[in-house]
């Protein structure tokens, strides 16, 4: 057992994209679990755009990380030594680890991992928090329906791979949006969408939309929303009646002064967005995956065994070493990686 | 039988609010019923906000009215003359009747009034289309739970009152806002909401808030929305976690340039609405009544009994005379009417 752990601090809040500055490597004697807790080695932690609004100090969902705390997030490790009559050492757990090398945790936030279901790092991805979002918020809020059209963007991240490969499953039309043609032909050939659209290669809302309209020539169903900004505005005029769009992020919004009321506006105006809900008939529902724990063995049970066959597909972006997490951060919210984005520790 | 009928006619397309010039009173031959139609004799028509949406061009979810085309619009009247097996002559009947002192349907069109269900012009208010929307948008989208919190505008209208009087009855406390202290009081005294808020008493909407909030002392968890405007902005910092948004009407933006993007906006952002659709995990949904004709037996049954009984009170504004609609209809995009606006025609 090392002396010293080491762990990435919140060192300040950032103004708008975080930068390396904002983040701090640093040493801790290891910490003894008390009662009912055990050490976890951490093998992999999850990066995820949500991190990036506990970053600040707006009112959110959830509560900040306090200056020269601990950066917080999901992460899989190993049990090595445990307190608690649920965990001994060698089980492999998920649950909110932190950027550490090492984390000391009550037993009743860890699940364990059943090797049955993937290498573990499918925990923090298609059979985690993304995947179950993905599944959740299509399911439940987007309610899809055979022929239809969906549009979702991070087409190849772990969550819009998820849709997208759960409506063509179900007999829809799925076009993604991702950033660059890489992605665009990942999309396309690895998650099965009938197109992907390069939203960097069109410089307004505009735009896009017209090449969005030529690969939905039934207009757009369900968007699931995931990015907001120039991506919103450009699918928002493409909607059907009766369409729904299940929230489950902003990340093009999270960089530019937060999610609050001075976030930069898209070329959409609330009357014009509350018209069309109106008219068109449109169910809109924001939700947090944290809310909805009670259906995770449903969504294990469904979606397991296709991962386990390959029937789902997922990607996975590795970065080596702690030290590495702030500059893989940073690049998650520039739309750098592909897949789920982890970073790799032990 | 009158060899003439009266009508009146959309003389010309609204820029903003409309004004008598929109409207000319011409006479018509008496139609003759073709096969399966009927003859009707109107006795009531119905004014409602959702017209000046049809008296413009825009894209809408119900098609324009022509120009020179008659004013359309529901009404109650009786049959004079059937060439249908569904009716006879002294049957009371409700349909589009449109604005006019005679009108010529397919028998297919009409619903028979039955008089069980109370005076006819029920059949245009708290039974009617505005009733069964308050009923339906509450009941199906608003998903009401004892002791929680819900904003309603126009609270003295047909909509806003049956919506108030259902939270009442199911255990909520209900803060309407209405257009003077009069129709506040009778909000209070008629309806049973257990406060009302003078809007026009506040010129901002941050002072309007801070007038809900004195009485939402656990916050907004259901805004039923039927106005937008100055009256959503005020409400929407409010609102609580999973609040749910019924959405049927935007009364306070039809004239101001139509529903489409050149309405004003209101001091609320498309980036903070949607961030806080997400991070208050808001349920928003637009409806029209039309979509749910199947749900209207169960709202008579549920609904009708309790009007009967006096359980639900409603409220009626008769103008009296085809001439005067159009500065009755005027007065109601103004908000001058207490109640249900009706036209005695017969």
């Amino acid at each position: 057992m090392p002396e010293q752990m080491q762990q990435i601090a919140l060192a300040s809040r950032p103004n708008a994209a975080p930068t390396a500055e904002n983040f701090r490597l640093e040493s801790q004697p290891m910490p003894d679990p008390g009662k009912g807790e055990v050490l976890v080695k951490v093998h992999y932690i999850s990066l995820d755009p949500y991190m990036r609004g506990r970053m600040g100090d707006n009112k959110s969902y959830v509560a900040p990380i306090p200056v020269d705390g601990k950066m917080e997030g999901g992460g899989v490790g190993e049990v090595i030594a445990s307190n608690s009559a649920q965990f001994e050492p060698g089980d492999f757990v998920m649950g909110m680890l932190g950027w550490a090398t090492h984390a000391v945790l009550p037993a009743a936030t860890l699940m364990k991992l059943d090797p049955a279901h993937g290498p573990i790092t499918t925990a923090l991805g298609v059979l985690g928090m993304p995947g179950f979002t993905g599944w959740h918020g299509l399911m439940e809020y987007g309610r899809p329906k055979k022929g239809e059209t969906l549009v979702v963007a991070a087409a190849t991240g772990p969550v819009g791979s998820m849709v997208g490969q759960l409506a063509k499953s179900l007999g829809l039309r799925a076009v993604g949006i991702a950033g660059g043609p890489d992605k665009c032909a990942l999309a396309v050939d690895t998650f099965g969408f009938d197109a992907c659209v390069d939203h960097r290669a069109f410089d307004t809302a505009s735009d896009l939309r017209k090449a969005l309209a030529a690969h939905c020539p039934d207009g757009v169903d369900i968007y699931f929303e995931n990015v907001g900004g120039k991506v919103l505005e450009a699918v928002f005029p493409l909607l059907n009646n009766h369409a729904r769009i299940p929230i489950c992020g902003m990340i093009s919004w999270y960089n530019a002064g937060g999610m609050g009321a001075n976030a930069p506006a898209a070329g959409l105006t609330v009357p014009a967005l509350w018209s069309a809900a109106l008219t068109k008939f449109m169910s809109i529902n924001g939700f947090i995956i944290s809310n909805h724990w009670d259906r995770l063995p449903t969504f294990l049970a469904e979606v397991g065994p296709k991962v386990a066959k390959g029937d789902i597909a997922y990607l996975e972006d590795i970065t080596d070493g702690l030290e590495n997490a702030p500059a893989a951060f940073i690049g998650l919210l520039e739309g750098k990686n592909k897949g789920k984005q982890l970073v790799k520790i032990a």
